[in-house]
């Protein structure tokens, strides 16, 4: 994370300027419930183009809010660091005031795309 | 607030389409402290601009986290209604880590202006 001494004017500004915008905050949102490899991300983030995705991972990264792991099945995953986790509270909060805001004002949730649902056949039997 | 019905990839977008950016959450967390004319509200809130100020505190009206009432003392304030302190919680969480990260990141937080401060002549004797 940048060392530069900044001045702001309260500490909410600076929570949703390191937050850096819509995107990086939902991946991040995502993120807290589960580590997930780069395709189920992209699956639950469906509002985001591909190079986007791409593009705020890194950034989350370079921020210290998501970390690559590798896990034991050989899979790479994305995973909140500690100063991500430590954003619980406000992403709970954040995701609890739309859930209960929705029916008010006529939002609905998309369902996730399948991971690779569209690349790989359909199968009869699923679970 | 804009009735028509709309898809979200989950509530935490939704959340923050609705906010609609930094400064406005900023200002809704001012005025979860405390209704403030619109002076007492530029002070608080310096890194926005007049203009700038005026337009969010608008969109905030329209989209009914905001109202406009006239106190007793005959002054105008602004404070929020009850979907803007529905947002409590969520405006709470986001102070209390914009805090706690500050002297991580090398982050510190301007005095407000005072009010009409630069405006009116210095007093010797302000109380």
């Amino acid at each position: 994370m940048d060392s530069r001494v900044r001045l702001y004017g309260c500490p909410v500004e600076l929570t949703l300027d390191l937050l850096g915008g819509k995107w990086k905050t939902v991946i991040l949102a995502r993120l807290k419930q589960a580590p997930l490899r780069y395709g189920e991300l992209r699956s639950v983030v469906p509002g985001l183009a591909d190079k986007m995705l791409t593009q705020r991972l890194r950034d989350l990264e370079k921020a210290g809010f998501v970390e690559r792991v590798k896990k034991e099945d050989g899979h790479v995953r994305y995973r909140l660091t500690l100063r991500g986790r430590s954003l619980g509270p406000a992403l709970e909060a954040l995701y609890a005031w739309g859930s209960e805001v929705a029916p008010h004002v006529g939002a609905t949730f998309k369902p996730a795309i399948p991971v690779n649902g569209p690349r790989r056949k359909a199968t009869a039997h699923r679970g």
